[in-house]
């Protein structure tokens, strides 16, 4: 049965929303504050995962507070109040849990998998983390070492440069094109005081959301959440209600033009991406666009691998790929190479969007991509974490929660004549290549 | 309740094993042929896990036949006697499922996880691969391409580089210490009729362990591996038994030198490693290793994210690792860090492992460690993947198959003195450093 998030009212006590699946329960409830709790409580799962989920990320700092969003995800494991690093760590580690987080273009995730009768410690955790956290100077100088050598790690992996780069490329000119950890340059020179006022300003009950999945019971989480908040000097003023969805209208004009940039690395590999703007987040036709992605280049039967690594040998890995944000998205086409082989592939990447757009997709493919998206999707929710995560993101990116079978619905509904209308408009975009590897040394 | 895998006779009807964890059930059949066949079936998971092990890793390789096993892996899924490359990617791709394979240094896996209503058609065309692969010259060619670009995918990657020759160089002069994939030149070089020998030589009913895990019936799954494999061609003899475990006396006299590597790449970051020989994989003392483990490297309140990370800012990511094959093993301390931080690093890796052979660890520190591993052995365990894992490494590997209770007793039973005494042994073998990183340039 489809159904959306109902926005309940702040305080109300919150009913079943929907039965997930395989007997599952679901439930929202908005807090005093605003803050909002959604949890699906899986039974016989001995695990749980809970995630605070604050709906901001890179795309939302300002000038002069440039990797405040990334270095804060750091410094809310340096210390709070109550709390040392150490205690932090101990406390994750001596039950044997999974703590981390993530830092994304539009929310930051804090996240821990424990058994679930540790759940209540993760929770307490957590929540200290994001009201109390010190942001200690001398802790904070530390940590920017951490961060620059974090940034040097990933500069050293060219497929993580080549996806960085494209982004940027695509993106160009918007706050989303930015990259998500900063750059060594705005970690090395944001100061204590821009991190800190990012803090203050984003990290308050309007913009949070808790999300948990597995062994979990509804009622005493929001409990305890309303409880910890308090605690940590939170005021949830009764008549709070959850912050706005974020103005997307600045996205307008993004994406216009397509860029040529090569990368020079001393690398083996060639890594290169075409592409350009994709779909925004919410765009209905964001079911057509998985369709598409799964024939183009979404598995080993698909176009990209059969043309490419299948037929010719030239690739390890070639895959399609797409990414949505409010109001905006891009999708490219990636592929791994010999150098003196770059452009054959390059052109092939190419030929592969145009013959889609031209030629449309076979019956049989429409039922595999069908069939592969639904197998995929029933696989890929076995595990709370994965089911934390879309709990989040429905709260924060989709605004609504589609039920597994409603989800299954719309891929069904999907045609041979929306995929290609789709790769039509796609093609016909300005288009972007990027490439990283030893060219002109 | 302790239980080791009895040696079932084959053609015996299996009988159940033991009770697994949380009300799974795991049992154990000897087919005709010697073809082992392991399960262990979850109640109310929609998915299953399933992998044809075959015990022949690049450690069998004999000369001639250098790269045979990685080739092979890619080769099986390039078509059999009834199945074109199309078709095998075409029926994982139009169920959702995953579908993939692992060469190790010690054994070969070939394994899916889908929905279990397609758990037939998965051991379907898994067994088919294994039977029935055609190594069909042309194919073979194209795929040499493929391989080259996946060493140099892998080669890009200065982490890889730095585990590849760290293991390298701690077993040098032993089959162990070549690199799992093979190299550019053996991959170039391996001919088809040494390909195809290596095929004809291992991949045998003695030799072939089907594990299975999620929602699976045991004997069904064994009636379908009988008659696929005898559809395949293989002759199921009566008498036939499980091909012996190998003969592991070769490994004496390895890693008795300690060696100072330093290889040079144009990136941004160190990667370093300094360690020896470990404990072999059946070494009953494996247990304290992992407390050791746990303890100085295994976590965020591990002494060595302490001191690298926490309180210097020197690397984002370091911990200690342990590697366990037949007859010997390796264990290794890892930093990245800036190449001009490289020799302090280096110095503090090397004092942590000897402060723990001269000072022990605290009450604490085993009791979060114990804590650390119960936890993560219980949650390690919720997927299907990992618990088919367990059951070819148990067969393959340990030549037993203990609970997860018994695990849980026998990390229980490390004491401070064991893990101290084992870290004296271990710090006081062979050292070797090798460094990947600008050096020189």
């Amino acid at each position: 049965m489809p159904w959306t998030l109902p926005l309940v009212p702040a305080g109300t006590p919150a009913g079943e929303l929907a039965a997930g699946q395989d007997g599952t329960t679901i439930r929202r409830s908005v807090l005093p504050g605003g803050v909002r709790v959604l949890t699906e409580t899986m039974p016989g799962q001995r695990s749980a995962t809970v995630g605070a989920w604050v709906g901001v990320g890179s795309r939302d700092e300002t000038d002069g507070h440039f990797g405040s969003t990334h270095f804060l995800e750091h410094l809310l494991f340096k210390g709070t109040a109550r709390r040392s690093a150490m205690d932090i760590a101990e406390a994750f580690d001596a039950v044997g849990g999974e703590a981390n987080a993530a830092t994304g273009k539009e929310h930051t995730c804090y996240y821990a998998r424990v058994l679930d009768s540790d759940l209540p410690m993760a929770v307490d955790v957590i929540t200290d983390m994001v009201t109390s956290a010190r942001l200690d100077p001398d802790e904070l100088e530390t940590e920017r070492g951490v961060i620059l050598e974090e940034l040097a790690m990933n500069d050293d992996d060219p497929t993580d440069v080549v996806h960085e780069e494209f982004s940027a490329a695509v993106l160009a000119g918007h706050a989303l094109g930015r990259p998500i950890g900063g750059t060594p340059a705005t970690i090395t020179a944001v100061p204590r005081d821009a991190v800190w006022e990012h803090y203050r300003w984003h990290y308050r009950p309007e913009t949070l959301v808790v999300a948990a999945a597995g062994g979990v019971d509804h009622d005493a989480l929001c409990a305890q959440v309303a409880s910890a908040l308090t605690d940590g000097g939170w005021d949830l003023d009764p008549a709070g209600v959850p912050r706005a969805r974020r103005d997307v209208a600045d996205v307008v004009g993004v994406g216009l033009e397509g860029v040529e940039l090569t990368v020079r690395r001393t690398v083996e590999q060639a890594n290169v991406i075409i592409g350009g703007t994709g779909l925004s987040a919410t765009d209905e036709r964001r079911f057509t666009l998985s369709v598409l992605s799964a024939v183009l280049g979404g598995g080993m039967s698909s176009r990209l691998f059969q043309e490419i690594r299948e037929k010719r040998g030239l690739a390890y890995s070639t895959y399609s790929f797409a990414s949505g944000h409010g109001g905006v998205g891009t999708f490219g086409l990636y592929a791994g190479c010999a150098p003196s082989k770059v452009d054959q592939v390059t052109t092939l990447l190419s030929d592969e969007l145009e013959k889609l757009a031209h030629g449309g997709i076979t019956d049989a493919e429409l039922e595999r991509s069908v069939g592969q998206l639904s197998g995929g999707l029933v696989l890929g929710l076995e595990d709370s974490g994965s089911r934390m995560s879309r709990l989040g993101k429905s709260e924060l990116v989709y605004g609504e929660l589609l039920s597994v079978e409603e989800s299954l619905e719309r891929i069904r509904a999907v045609t041979s004549h929306d995929v290609q209308k789709l790769a039509g408009e796609l093609a016909s975009r300005p288009r972007s290549t990027v490439r990283v590897g030893p060219f002109g040394d």
